[in-house]
Formats: C-alpha cells, sequence, structure tokens
C-alpha cells in the first residue's frame, strides 16, 4: 500500500500503527524516529520497524507517508525540521486530539508539492508507551480525517484506505467542527476525570486510604482517564483551548442547575435527567461503541495482602 | 447462619443477596415483599425466595433477619409499617448508600426489642431491577456497617459474619463518616457524570449522532454510571445533600482553578496535576479495587448495522 511510512513518535499510538501496518504488510518498510534514544531503543527491542533514528529528518527521506504521533505541542518545531526533507508528493498526516491547532502548526512549513492531510484516531487507552500498543487498537473505532481545502483527493483516498484497513470507520470533518466535537466527547470529560481526582486527593476529612478502599462507588471509573499521559494531555488544554473551555462553560452552568436542584430539593428535576441519561447510554452500546456488559465488564483480581496495599 | 432473612426491596442488591444466601444455604427461608406486584412476580418467577408478599409486615413474621433493600426515600413508610410485627431479638439492616439519614428515618419507629445495624455494600452495576442481580456481586468488595451506640456486639458480629459469607470486607464506620466518604467516592461522581451527558445531550453546535459515535474518546465512561437507577439516586442526593454539597463545593473550585490554569496557559499546572491523579489509580489497582487491563478491559461488540444505528 505505501513504500515507506515514517511514525514520528512511538507511543501508543505510533507504536500500534506499526504494529498493524506490519502484520498487514501494508508497507515495504517502516522507519521510527522519537526524540528520547530511551523510547527508541525499547521500539526497536520491540522489533516496531525497519529502520530507527533520532533525527526525523532521516526518516522521513524517501517516505510516501509521514504520521507524525508526538505531543501536538511538539508539532511546529517537528514540521520545520522535516520541511526540507520531505519527498515529492508524500502524504503528512499525524494523530493529534485536536485538529485546528495543528493545521496552524504545520501547513506554513510543509512545501507545497506534499499532501498535509490531519488525522486523529478516536482509540487509545490509558497507558502509554511503545510497549502499550497493540495491532487491534483501532478495530472497530472511528478515525476523523479534517484535510484543508484543496487537498488533493487521491491522496485523501489512500490515507483513508489505510485507516480502514486497520480496521477503523473513516469520518471527514472540518477541523474547528472537530475540536468542538472532541471538546465534548473527550477532551472535557478528562479534564473533570483529572479534577475530581484532585479534588478526592486533598481533603482532609476523608483520608487517601479511604477514598482509594471504596472507590467502587464510583469514583474509580474516572481514574481510568485520569491516568491518560499528562504531557499529551497538558498539550490538548492548550491547543484547544476555546472550545474546552466553551464546553467547560456549558457544564459548569449545568452543575449549579444541578447542585440548585439539590439544594433546594427538587426530586422531579434529578429524576428526570437521570432517566435521560440512561437513554443515551443505550444508543451508545446500540451504535457499537460501548460494551454492554455490566460494569465494562470488569473483572478485578483481589490481591491477597489488599489490607498491607491499603 | 439465619432461621428466616426478610428481604424488603428485591432489585439489585436484593435479589443479589438473595442468590448468594440461597446458593450459600445462609438462611432456612428467604422471604421476600416490593412495592410493586410486577417486580414481585419477577423475582418469584426467577424462584429468588422462599415466600412472597407485597406485605412487608407479613414477610418480616418470624424473621430474625430483616434487610431493608429499597430506595432510601421509601425507608420512614417501610419502618413505620413493620415496626408492630417485628420478631423479639430480630436484626433490622439496610444497603442504603446513605446512612446518617436512614438512623434518622428509621430508628424512632423501631421498637427497643429488636437491633438495628444500617449497612452499605460497596458493589453494584449499572443495572437494575430483580434480573439484575447475581451471586458474587459482593465478592471481595467493602461493605460498611454503622452501628449506633450501645450495639449489642453480637447482633454486630453475626451481620458481620453474613456479609463475609457473601465475600465481602467488612468495615465498622460512623454513619456521618460514611457519608462524607461515599459524597467524594460515589455521590459527586455520579452528579457529575449525570451532569456532563446532560449537557452532551443538548448541544446544538455538536450534534448527539457526534456525541454517540465519538464516545469513545472518554465521554462513555461517564454514561455508565450515568445509567444507574434514577429513584434510588434521586433519593441519595435528596438525603446526603449536605455532605454532597460540601464535596461538590470543593470540586467546583478545583474545577475553576484548572479553567483558569487552560485560560491563562499555565502548562506546568496541568501536567503536575495529571502525573498526581495517574499515581492514584495506580494504588486503586494495588489494593485490589479496580482491573488492571487496559480500557477496564472492555469489549466492544461491533454491530453490522453501525450506521443505522447511529
Amino acid at each position: 500500500m505505501f513504500e515507506k511510512i515514517a511514525l514520528i513518535g512511538i507511543g501508543l499510538i505510533g507504536s500500534s500503527i506499526a504494529r498493524a501496518v506490519k502484520d498487514q504488510h501494508l508497507a515495504a518498510h517502516i522507519a521510527i524516529s522519537t526524540r528520547s534514544q530511551n523510547t527508541l531503543d525499547k521500539a526497536e527491542k520491540l522489533g516496531l520497524g525497519d529502520s530507527y533514528s533520532i533525527d526525523p529528518t532521516i526518516v522521513v527521506k524517501g517516505a510516501d507517508l509521514v504520521i507524525i504521533c508526538a505531543p501536538v505541542g511538539a508539532y511546529e518545531a517537528i514540521g520545520k525540521a522535516i520541511a526540507g526533507h520531505l519527498s515529492e508528493g508524500a502524504i503528512v498526516s499525524d494523530v493529534g486530539s485536536v485538529k485546528e491547532h495543528v493545521v496552524k502548526a504545520l501547513k506554513p512549513h510543509l512545501p507545497a508539492h506534499v499532501h498535509f492531510i490531519p488525522g486523529h484516531p478516536i482509540s487509545g487507552t490509558e497507558n502509554s508507551g511503545p510497549e502499550a500498543g497493540f495491532a487491534e487498537l483501532f478495530d472497530g473505532k472511528w478515525c476523523i480525517l479534517t484535510p484543508v481545502a484543496g487537498t488533493d483527493p487521491e491522496a485523501l483516498g489512500k490515507l483513508k484506505a489505510l485507516w480502514e484497513a486497520l480496521g477503523s470507520d473513516v469520518e471527514i470533518m472540518d477541523a474547528k467542527h472537530h475540536d468542538m466535537v472532541l471538546a465534548i466527547t473527550s477532551h472535557v470529560p478528562h479534564l473533570i476525570a483529572y479534577n475530581i481526582v484532585g479534588t478526592a486527593d486533598h481533603l482532609e476529612s476523608v483520608t487517601k486510604s479511604e477514598v482509594i478502599k471504596f472507590s467502587a462507588g464510583g469514583f474509580r471509573d474516572f481514574t481510568r482517564i485520569a491516568a491518560s499521559d499528562p504531557e499529551m494531555w497538558r498539550d490538548v488544554f492548550l491547543t484547544n483551548r476555546e472550545a474546552v473551555m466553551e464546553m467547560l462553560g456549558r457544564f459548569s452552568e449545568d452543575l449549579s442547575m444541578l447542585q440548585r436542584a439539590v439544594r433546594f430539593r427538587d426530586g422531579e428535576m434529578l429524576e428526570e435527567l437521570f432517566t435521560r441519561t440512561r437513554n443515551i447510554r443505550r444508543s451508545i452500546i446500540d451504535a457499537g461503541q460501548e460494551t454492554d456488559a455490566p460494569d465494562f465488564g470488569r473483572h478485578v483480581v483481589v490481591h491477597e495482602d489488599d489490607e498491607n496495599q491499603v
């Protein structure tokens, strides 16, 4: 499908792309670059690619597809570095969780002879690093592509075909709209999860060991996404600032109304909301975007030495 | 272990107790009562008990253990109804998510010759009704008992032994402290989850089908607890009002700080928090209170007709 795919960044997403591309022989050569020698060594030990270099300008040479899989904050430097080394007609894409910023950070630096097509696979886990990836990560998930005006349809088709080969359904969307959709479906949920875990962490009236012991009451659900990669998420909030603040504003308004309903004992309002939200989960399950197994089908292994650990 | 256990309310928790008690022969007779004939018929069809009645005064007759498994808002009426029919020395307990209110609502009505010991198993799923229960629900979970001053140690020991037989670790706690601990580990997380699902439900800039399609970015995690029983949760917020508002106040203060960090691009503050929260999940996993499988070990079955359903 491709002659040479260059991956810049080899964490959860990059390493999952490498594994899936290798398994399905979608490229003759996979070249891997990342900023830390330690991570690059891990990738090589895992046999994720065919060639490795700390220098992105070397791996992009002769590549017909370059995918940037680094934290969004690093894009501009990467774009400047690789710009002069990209092959004629190469496709340059990425997997960043924000898209309007990515266009701003990369497009001005890229030569006219490459096809720049931003992308975002809506998939991941709370784990990070090259060891965390797996080939099936994208299977049955959505991947959003946000091509800029005048994008070559053939190049777009090739990138779409790659993601479909990885098992994803591809959606084409405007970058600005993508950022608004992800602000509510991903960014604000992460911010809220990080926040409540932080709140629970510095209470005086409740000890940390009590929070940990009794977290099965609901709290632990939030700790999963609050365990996501700190640097990646820092960059998401710094680069999708406006959309996040807009959606966070909505969330806070609604939460004030809910707090007011609790204060004034408005049971009707509470029950009406709690019934409505139940239907939304049903729709997500029906859409094949969530498991219908109770409690996520979660299986907790109880250790012998609970007490000591708590 | 018991001659006759009377269960008043036979939803997720009540039916799980019935199944576990039956499997392990912990009672010679299980008597079941609930306010709706329809639910009672379901319980009988499922063979959850040995006798069934819509009238709680009948099922408590001769019972040496009575467990109220109904929404907390119904407790006072139940207490008044059964008070005159309880046997000498019977243990009266419950499974409600709030405890100080339960003491206020029940204790004044109960005769001096019974042992009143409130309880709360920290276990459940997002499903409700007698069909949703299963015998292993309490296995490896915590159960908190909040005995009032002067509780008979022998009665307390018997109730503790029952929960341990169901697989739970038992913690003894003051009712007021329980309500504070659960406000942060369970009640506020539920309120926040209900709130963000509600916020996403009435946006103009993002369609509901987009929220559903791209919910894998984090949003769907919140929909699980936002699918919990509406009436039960309405009563939790109405009866643990002060603790919920206290913890919600903390959450909102912290969220304002976080919003400010986003507004003023304070990447350091964001990364510091995101790193701290990651460690808390690790502690919960080490304590055997959460699975360490990525993405909760979630397995989504992708339907053929996704598109149509979205």
